[in-house]
């Protein structure tokens, strides 16, 4: 056999080049866990052939989505708490239930829903950041999805961590287990946050991402809240806070960044630190909107994430997609912003140079690891077809029919073919009963 | 037999009083174009039969969403022209497209897809403008779907109207075939704007609409140039120029309703006059954001629509709900601005207001026509379900399951019932083959 798997006959979209390029009828050959090659089916070698062959002719084949920011155990909370004030959702309503049901158990089954939904809504690799971190690599790695798992760290007692002094202990253990354990799974750490994380966590932390190579987390400037406290506390902003510290560099990805002043900005391009942009949790939680199409004018590289779901509600990326380029659009009342090609790559290449995985995944190009999805192109919303335009604006996550994921089909037709989703269900449910059971 | 159709331990949501109480396990009883009854399932009648029974154990009930501004047969143009400075998209894009591909055959195929995509995501009634809407009107009917069809004015050649002298004759015409013709189609007149028809032409449209008893729908306020060219020309902004040729009142629908002052959003309430407000499309092209939260505090009865899908890209109300609630929250800092219910009763009750339709539907209430959605609670986005309020900010139309409308099953299963998906889409990827060839 010359390929693992063939698709033939599809709209294929290789998103490589910063272009919106298709082939109309064309093939993607996939050996092993890498993409063999791709191009117009008149190219196919003749005697191609391949152990599993997928009829594409009804689907449109693009780059599996990256969604740079998630808190996946969160899906327990999804829907718990909404249209509310921003501390007192966090402090009165998130916080108390994190300390009472966050624990490994359901850290894993909530992580199992997460990985479904994205699978689901066309996301083939996250970068996830909680706490009892080694419960959600374990289901990632069942489900098939790729993923930057990051273990989380604050300097207070935290689910799993109780003494805020081994915060930073606690991820060099889960960086002992899981580097180089699992193919699809990258460790990392996630400090929380400038105002959550003192100085001398913050320059521990990068400096054992350092030291190990792996892709260092936080979250940066969501609210004008955190703003003024910073410049309160340290007299700087919190991104000339992180930049003296020395924790800003290209394997840095700062979270949200709405609040950035021109300086800012400018620390974050010549730094090269990454931007993980979350649209639809900055609208939800009422943090504002974040200035995309300023950092991108600075060379500043970004991907989209969906946040956790306590903040959303959902994790699918089609729709991050097309929120972040409306939302440019509609803040500076200019149509030509954030184009249908800036937002593909954002949630494609960026997410992928932001994460450290640019030579791996993001494109369609022979060589890089296989992850892909296909696209009913029978579905109302997506007809006609004249551009890839409408990837961004008029397909949801609920178009996606089959993904491959390092060369392995894990959702067929809808179906997922590692893991039993009616299992996991169940058991978030169970949990679900308990987080509104009377105290 | 009891009933004709009976839905069966359901979650329902009647979103009767404003509020979002839920039935836990329920049941709602369907006798001919009507709700019968509704409940809990321990107060079903132990005799109650039914000639179809659904069984709704993994189903949300819902409302059926209304969809108060639509150009139906736009679908021909999805993302022919996107991420374009707004005069360009429409004198070099859509213009000249519409002059020449809009037909009937164009808008009878290009509506029928249209009614396709809404019935898929929820939507149960939609209120649609636009030229030969003859046609238009067969193709809902068809479908299944219940509409307010209204036939375009503007005062220069328009498709099926070449001369504009004839642009309220036509409409005359319209009313006469359709009034009273088919109980789910209720013809109307869509005066296309402040600045495309005359004051005359505004005051004829309005009259007429009073002598049939038929809603009147213009587009108001869109942009900020609209307004400074109305300023200019007749020396009132756009809203109070129609109050004075008497055009606002409780029949009239104003689409957009962006750029409103003090003194306008005053006239609105004033008049009873109703919004339809199409939040994705003005983000796409670049409008701005409707002040919604200050019109409900005006107490304007407000619906929501997604405009045409040249200008969203696609028709589902469930992203116009998201949309609609996000906007508001971060335009003015705010997570509590547009809760759940305010989004929910804009999508259904509000709807049904501004159309005039308020008695029949918009509500599950016994004697109101039986216009619901069942969604499949075993997608992983809808887990868990503390509250009605993912319902705007989780689910997406692609988790809508079955669709009643009139107590009549249109889509079961997501199969359409009553007409041919298939043959439509192959007749609009016909049509968009035209709209790509050279000239």
């Amino acid at each position: 056999m010359d390929y693992d798997l063939l698709i033939t006959d599809a709209t294929i979209l290789p998103l490589a080049n910063d272009g919106l390029e298709r082939i109309d009828r064309g093939y993607l050959a996939i050996k092993g866990e890498r993409i063999a090659a791709l191009g117009p089916m008149r190219e196919l070698p003749a005697a191609g052939k391949a152990l599993i062959t997928i009829d594409g002719s009804d689907s449109i084949v693009m780059p599996g989505l990256i969604n740079t920011h998630c808190h996946a155990a969160m899906t327990l909370f999804r829907g718990l708490a909404d249209d509310l004030p921003l501390m007192e959702w966090l402090n009165n309503h998130i916080f108390p239930a994190e300390a009472r049901f966050v624990n490994a158990e359901m850290v894993y089954w909530c992580t199992r829903l997460a990985a479904a939904e994205m699978l689901r809504s066309g996301t083939t690799c996250v970068a996830d950041g909680y706490f009892h971190e080694d419960a959600a690599a374990s289901a990632f790695c069942e489900t098939g999805i790729r993923a930057v798992a990051a273990q989380g760290v604050v300097d207070f007692p935290a689910p799993g961590v109780p003494d805020p002094a081994g915060n930073i202990a606690a991820v060099e253990q889960f960086l002992d287990t899981w580097q180089g354990r699992e193919p699809l799974l990258t460790p990392a750490i996630f400090c929380h946050a400038p105002y959550t994380c003192s100085p001398e966590t913050l320059q521990r932390g990068k400096e054992l991402a350092r030291q190990r190579g792996v892709p260092f987390f936080i979250h940066l400037a969501e609210t004008e809240f955190e703003v003024q406290e910073s410049l309160k506390k340290h007299g700087v902003t919190p991104t000339r806070h992180l930049y003296r510290l020395g924790v800003l560099d290209p394997n840095t990805v700062a979270v949200h960044c709405v609040w950035l002043n021109a300086d800012d900005q400018r620390l974050l391009a010549e730094t090269g630190t990454r931007v993980a942009s979350c649209p639809g949790s900055n609208m939800k939680l009422a943090a504002g909107i974040a200035p995309l199409a300023e950092l991108r004018r600075n060379g500043v590289v970004i991907g989209l994430g969906t946040d956790g779901c306590a903040s959303n509600n959902n994790l699918d990326l089609f729709e991050e997609m097309d929120l972040a380029g409306k939302l440019q659009k509609v803040k500076h009342l200019d149509p030509t912003l954030l184009p249908a090609r800036a937002v593909l790559g954002m949630a494609t290449v960026g997410g992928a140079e932001a994460l450290g995985l640019g030579e791996q995944i993001g494109s369609l190009v022979p060589g890089k690891k296989a992850d892909c999805i296909l696209l009913d192109r029978k579905q109302a919303n997506l007809l006609p077809l004249y551009g890839a335009e409408l990837l961004t604006s008029a397909a949801t996550g609920g178009d996606v029919r089959t993904v491959i994921v390092n060369g392995r089909v894990v959702m067929r037709d809808r179906r997922m073919m590692l893991f039993d989703e009616t299992e996991t269900m169940a058991h978030v449910r169970e949990l679900a009963k308990k987080v509104t059971a009377p105290t």
